[in-house]
């Protein structure tokens, strides 16, 4: 713990599918202490959440009893207690109004922030800690607008007047491991380091390829067979066309002047995005790290658990 | 052999990448015997090519002498002997003009078929055995207009004034097999009889998911997620959703009251596909089976190996 540093006032946990990261968290939303494990929700020993919290955030509240929220997959069927989803549009207010509360078996009181919904043309869309996210991008000052979070399941939230107001999950990521593992695309690629240049001409494909994505996908076999394209770009060129595609359909419409796009995310994929992003004409800004904790803390204090 | 049968006058292979049709063929492009074998390019133990056509084949040429003509995935780079592509438009005199003669360790002399390519804008496509089932088509009176040959790998072959004028190919079967096994689509699928309630629904929203294709893949997980469809719907759903985006895609811009569209094949896929189109209002009629037969027959003629 920093010196001088205030006192914790709230300890977060976002718990997704493949790991957890747990927040101890002061009254400006600052981080004073935080863990990270393995044990995301489908890694969990005979799904023993109350042992992987107890072992994790027990020491924390054993030093001294704070408020816990918990956000992410761990509402999730799969996971520890399944919550209600809520609906759009959607603010901190009604986050907070829609937490589940819990007592765990060694006696600790926790409160998971629920997942939401949306019914599409073509079904429902579902995400479940990304709101989380995107309120503590809003208590950060970002403006309105379109935010992208990359991922196995990316996410495009637009916000408007300080509401969540749509998103459209893409399966880009996952389509884009299935496809490179296990098609007849995989066979023909080299491993190098990232190639830029494979990757701009998939993108450049992929923002143009409309309805014809099952036709493209398949040049990314004979470019390489016609001797047309170096296997080592490969994997980029698929990786860009598939991106350039999602990005087309989620910016679809969109005046670039009017668009304010906000990358959530500080990885390799978050530069993939922001140089897709660019080739389509759009400038995007990034959301500072750990934004989570700040939505943490905002739906804490709209729900009177943290004094604001 | 039918008795009053006319004599063979050449021996027709259709060598793909999973299995093997061989055909004792008359005059009349009849079928007089044939063999079929799951000893496909990629099944060949050692790659030993020869081995196999001697003791499939070797019995009818010891019967008699007779040409050989080969088409399909043969003469591609894991095949038997790999020969260039020829370009569109495409008749069967060119393919008669380009065929590659090979003798084979036993001594039978064979003609190779080879295969299709062209160049689009972005990049190659590449058939190999199509052109000929096209080819026999067409000798069979088929209009011109659009073939669809669903598959692993559909193709769609646009026939002008009597030629192969243009194809494209979509990667559906086989991106179809990826996201069942191998994301989380396939994890909520139940097993059950065809489920047409699920498989036109699929195909309606493929249909109109134009450049969305991504983002509505999410739904087949959400939908029975969500209990807004059945699990033993799931597989069929994914099956139509594809299926339709892939009929949609080749067939953008055609006068459905103008477009003759011949569906090649004779399997569970086929019935797919027609009730596909159908369902985009379009009508289609099937090709007769076995055309790969007429065209190795025509071809053959073409290049003097047959008398006409």
């Amino acid at each position: 713990m920093n010196s001088g540093a205030s006192d914790p006032v709230l300890i977060g946990l976002d718990w997704g599918t493949s790991s957890l990261r747990a927040f101890l968290i002061d009254a400006e939303g600052r981080i004073r202490e935080q863990l990270a494990s393995s044990d995301g929700i489908m890694q969990v020993p005979g799904r023993d959440f109350d042992a992987v919290f107890r072992v994790l955030v027990g020491p924390w509240l054993e030093r001294r009893p704070l408020p816990v929220l918990m956000s992410g997959m761990i509402t999730s069927r799969n996971g520890w207690v399944e919550t209600p989803y809520v609906g759009l549009p959607l603010t901190a207010a009604e986050l907070a109004r829609s937490l589940a509360s819990h007592t765990t078996k060694d006696g600790f009181k926790v409160h998971f922030v629920t997942g939401v919904m949306t019914q599409g043309p073509s079904g429902p869309d579902v995400m479940r800690g990304e709101e989380t996210q995107i309120i503590g991008a809003l208590a950060q000052g970002s403006r309105d607008g379109l935010f992208v979070m990359p991922g196995t399941h990316s996410k495009w939230v637009t916000v408007r007047t300080g509401q969540i107001e749509d998103y459209a999950t893409y399966m880009t990521g996952e389509v884009f491991a299935a496809l490179k593992e296990h098609t007849i695309l995989g066979t023909l690629v080299e491993p190098g380091p990232f190639d830029a240049k494979g990757f701009d001409l998939g993108v450049k494909v992929g923002l143009q390829t409309g309805c014809h994505l099952l036709h493209d996908l398949f040049k990314v076999r004979t470019l390489p067979l016609m001797e047309q394209m170096p296997k080592t770009s490969v994997a980029e060129y698929l990786s860009g066309l598939l991106i350039g595609a999602e990005v087309a359909a989620a910016t679809e419409g969109r005046d670039p002047a009017q668009t304010a796009i906000t990358i959530v995310g500080g990885n390799d994929l978050t530069n993939r995005y922001e140089r897709a992003l660019k080739q389509a004409g759009l400038s995007s800004t990034r959301a500072p790290e750990d934004i989570v904790v700040k939505g943490h803390l905002m739906i804490a204090q709209s729900a009177g658990l943290v004094r604001p």
